[in-house]
C-alpha cells in the first residue's frame, strides 16, 4: 500500500551551521519525519532543509524552525546574494506516494494560518496553494527583497498577505508558504568573478526573457568562492529539463570565453531527472527508469 | 527490515520474441519472482531476462526457462555475433538487501547440481562461485563458443564442467551458472559498418589489452542495424567505470574518424552507478546518492 508522503524544502535565512544544526537536531527527535538531505551556502547566505514526512510531523517540523529562527536571525540586518522576504523564507510542499496536490495545499494554507497567528508573520501562499494569481509566481512575491516589500506591504495591493497584518515581523520578516510539482535547484558555477556575465546568463536562460520555459535563474557572485554563478530553478523538469539549462549556461558563457567550473544540486532531485540526464549523455534515448535496478526496490511510491 | 533479494540476469540464446514472451508469461506466475526487465536482440541473436527474487522463486524461475528452452531451442543450429555455450547461457546470481554473496554462491551450486542432474546439462560454476580457478572468468569458459567446447570438453582438461558429464546436451548444450556482483552490460553503437573498427576499438578498451581493469569488450556486426558495435561488461562499476568506457569508446572511435550513433543499457544499472555519471557530466564531483529523493522511499535495501 503507498504511502503518502509529502516533501518540503525549506528555506531559511542563514549560513550559520549552529543555528542549521540546531534545526535539523530537533526536527531529527520528531517521529515520522525525515531529514533527506540539508545544505547551507555562504555565498548566498541561504541554507535548505529537505524533508519528507506527513501533515502532522511536517507541522512540527515547521515550528520547530520557526522557534529557532525566533531566537536567532534577525532579517533586517540579513546580507546575501539570494532575495528573501523573511527568515524562514520559504516552505514548499510537494506531494508522493498516495499524497495528492490537494493534501499539500490544504497543509500549506492550515500551517500559515498558524504561523500567522502564532508569530504575527504575514504570510504568502504561492504556487498551486495561491489564493490570487499575482502570489502564484514565488519570485514576483520576492521581488525586491525584504527591503522592497518593507516599504510596499501596506500599500501595494498585490503585496498584501494572504494572512496576517500587512506589517513585517521585526526580526522573521515574511513568509512564503506553498505547494508545488517537485523543484529542482541546479547552480552553475563559472570560471570567471564577473557577475555582469553570471546576470546576463541567467537572463538569457530564464523563461521570462526567451530562455527555458520553466526555469527561474538569476546571477549570483560567489564571494568566498571566487566566483559567479547561474542559481536556477527549474519548475518542471520535464518541460525544462536539466540537461537544457545546463547545456544552455554553458553555451552562453561561451559567449565570454567563460568555463564551467561545476555545478550543484540543492537538496533533492527525481529519479525521472537523473535517467533522464543519462540518457541523455550516453546517448540512451529509450532509458527506462526501470532499468534503475533500486527502482523495484521502491516501496510506498507513486 | 531488509529483505533478502537476489538478482538474476539470464541470458537466452535467441532472440525469437516468443519464445522470450512464454518464458515471462511463465515467470510471472511464480509467486515471489519480480520480471524487473527483459530485452532481445536480433543481431546478438540473444536474450536477458532479469529477475529480482529469493531462493524458492528463483529456483523455479530458472526451471521454467529450462523447460521451454527444451522445447525450442536448438544451440547446435544457434548463429549470433555473441559467445554462448548453450541455449541458456548465462544464470548469474547477485546478492542486494540482505542477502549474501554466500548465498548467491549456495544457490548458483544447488541449482547447477539439479540442472546437471536433471537435463545431463554439463554445468560450468564462474565467477565468485567457481570451484576451480580457470573457471572464474565467464569469457575463459565461453572461448570459441559452443563449436569450440563441443570439440574440447572431453580432451581439454580445464573444459571439464564443475556438475554432470563431460559432454554436451544436444539441443541444450552447456550453461555458465555463477555468482558476481552487479554487472553493467553497456553498448556503445558506431556510425560505421566496419566491424574491424569495433574490433579494434573494443581490444583498446579491454582490461586484458591494457584497457579498463574491469572492463570486457567485443565487437559485434549489427547487421540488422547497419552498424558496429562495441559491446562491454562492466564487472566492477566503481573500479572501471561507465563514464570511462564511453568515454574512451568515443575517443578510441576519433582514430578512424567514427562517431558514437547511440548506446543501450542491456538489463538493470545500479543507482550508484547512475549517480556517478551525471555528476560526471553536470560536473558536480560530490553529488550524493541521498540527493535522489527516491533513495529515501527505499526499503528492503542494502
Amino acid at each position: 500500500m503507498k504511502r503518502k508522503i509529502i516533501q518540503s524544502a525549506i528555506n531559511i535565512s542563514s549560513s550559520d551551521e549552529n543555528i542549521i544544526n540546531e534545526m535539523t537536531k530537533n526536527i531529527g527527535q520528531i517521529p515520522g519525519c525525515l531529514i533527506a538531505d540539508y545544505s547551507y551556502d555562504v555565498d548566498h547566505n541561504r541554507s535548505v532543509i529537505s524533508l519528507l514526512g506527513d501533515e502532522q510531523s511536517l507541522t512540527k517540523a515547521v515550528f520547530a524552525i520557526f522557534e529557532i529562527a525566533l531566537e536567532s536571525i534577525d532579517i533586517s540586518h540579513h546580507h546575501g546574494e539570494h532575495p528573501r522576504i523573511g527568515a524562514v523564507d520559504v516552505i514548499p510542499f510537494t506531494p508522493w506516494g498516495s499524497a495528492t496536490m490537494e493534501d499539500c495545499i490544504t497543509l500549506a494554507q492550515s500551517i500559515g494560518k498558524e504561523v500567522a497567528t502564532k508569530y504575527s508573520v504575514p504570510v504568502y501562499l504561492y504556487g498551486q496553494a495561491a489564493l490570487i494569481p499575482e502570489h502564484e509566481d514565488l519570485s514576483l512575491i520576492r521581488r525586491g527583497g525584504y527591503e522592497s516589500l518593507l516599504q510596499e506591504i501596506h500599500r501595494v495591493a498585490d503585496r498584501k498577505p494572504d494572512y496576517g497584518l500587512a506589517r513585517l515581523h521585526p526580526t522573521l520578516g515574511a513568509v512564503a508558504i506553498g505547494a508545488r510539482k517537485p523543484l529542482v535547484a541546479f547552480n552553475v558555477n563559472l570560471k570567471s568573478t564577473d557577475i555582469k556575465i553570471a546576470k546576463e546568463i541567467a537572463k538569457k536562460v530564464r523563461g521570462e526573457y526567451g530562455g527555458l520555459t520553466r526555469v527561474k535563474s538569476i546571477g549570483v557572485n560567489l564571494k568566498s568562492r571566487n566566483q559567479v554563478q547561474v542559481s536556477m530553478n527549474l519548475l518542471d523538469f520535464r518541460m525544462s529539463t536539466v540537461v537544457q539549462a545546463y547545456e544552455l549556461v554553458k553555451i552562453e558563457a561561451h559567449r565570454y570565453g567563460v568555463e564551467i567550473q561545476g555545478s550543484e544540486i540543492i537538496g533533492l532531485i527525481p529519479l525521472e531527472c537523473m535517467v533522464d540526464i543519462v540518457g541523455f549523455y550516453l546517448s540512451i534515448p529509450d532509458l527506462k527508469i526501470s532499468q534503475v535496478l533500486e527502482y523495484h526496490f521502491l516501496e510506498n511510491f507513486d
